[in-house]
């Protein structure tokens, strides 16, 4: 990953990270966005505007993975973030979920949040569960049959979470 | 509460209903909304369309509290619902609440979901927890210090939840 960057998205990196959103979105392993969005679409769902941010990352030239990130919730809840992570599936296994991980932990702590909360993270969806707790997130709890996996069925989605203060 | 009728709110409720809307959601004790709406912002977020809804609890003509329900995910999280309660401050311990959280269960029965998550009931508001526990709803995990409370600081976050099936 030596020459991998993250930087913001922009509307010229949508369409090579829609391929692979829409790609992950239908597979129906791991996210519980609308289904059969067109592109416009999805990027209402994906694009995320100040506070908040979309970052991609980007290696010789080509879009490998996205993220999106901030406040949880509003008000009184705006203290905690949370993100949301694509990776290509053609670039799984090389650290991208990771890079893109560290850097959204980065971001929080330098926009002064006070905790990330990820609200869905699918149980079946075990490299990211351990990835997530790689960087020290805990599993607050599950909820359970929440998620209707393709291939697994109903599993349940773990609410993880990292203090940063 | 023997002639108080749950149903659909309407546009002429909404005024009724944003006045106590706004009080509880700047009293900053239960709700993470948005702080300083209009009335109109408010409804946007108040109001929900198919497959959601948003009902009003009057009594003798009077709007005393709302609800809004409807699935808590997109997609492949479509089966559980989720809703929010607000009671007018000047009804409360008349059993309003606990009136409109069984017509949301009864509702979310109806429609077929599989169960009702509820993502942010503060820990300090005692009587919400206790009602949703007499109801069936179970802690599933709690976020700590993920809302901003104004007279007890950074209070956590239960996740709650109520199996249907």
């Amino acid at each position: 990953m030596s020459e991998a960057v993250v930087r913001p998205m922009t509307v010229a990196d949508w369409p090579a990270v829609f391929a692979f959103w829409h790609e992950i979105v239908e597979a129906g392993e791991t996210y519980a966005f609308p289904l059969g969005l067109t592109s416009d679409e999805a990027l209402g769902w994906w694009a995320e505007s100040p506070p908040g941010a979309t970052v991609v990352l980007e290696e010789d030239g080509e879009v490998l993975g996205s993220a999106k990130m901030g406040p949880n919730r509003p008000g009184r809840g705006s203290h905690v973030g949370t993100a949301s992570f694509m990776v290509a599936p053609a670039a799984r296994g090389r650290g991208v979920g990771r890079r893109l991980g560290e850097h959204v932990v980065a971001w929080h702590r330098d926009q002064g949040y006070a905790a990330i909360q990820f609200n869905a993270v699918v149980e079946t969806n075990a490299a990211a569960v351990r990835l997530w707790q790689s960087l020290g997130f805990t599993i607050i709890g599950t909820v359970p049959e929440a998620f209707d996996s393709r291939t697994h069925g109903r599993v349940g989605l773990h609410v993880m979470h990292l203090p940063l203060t």
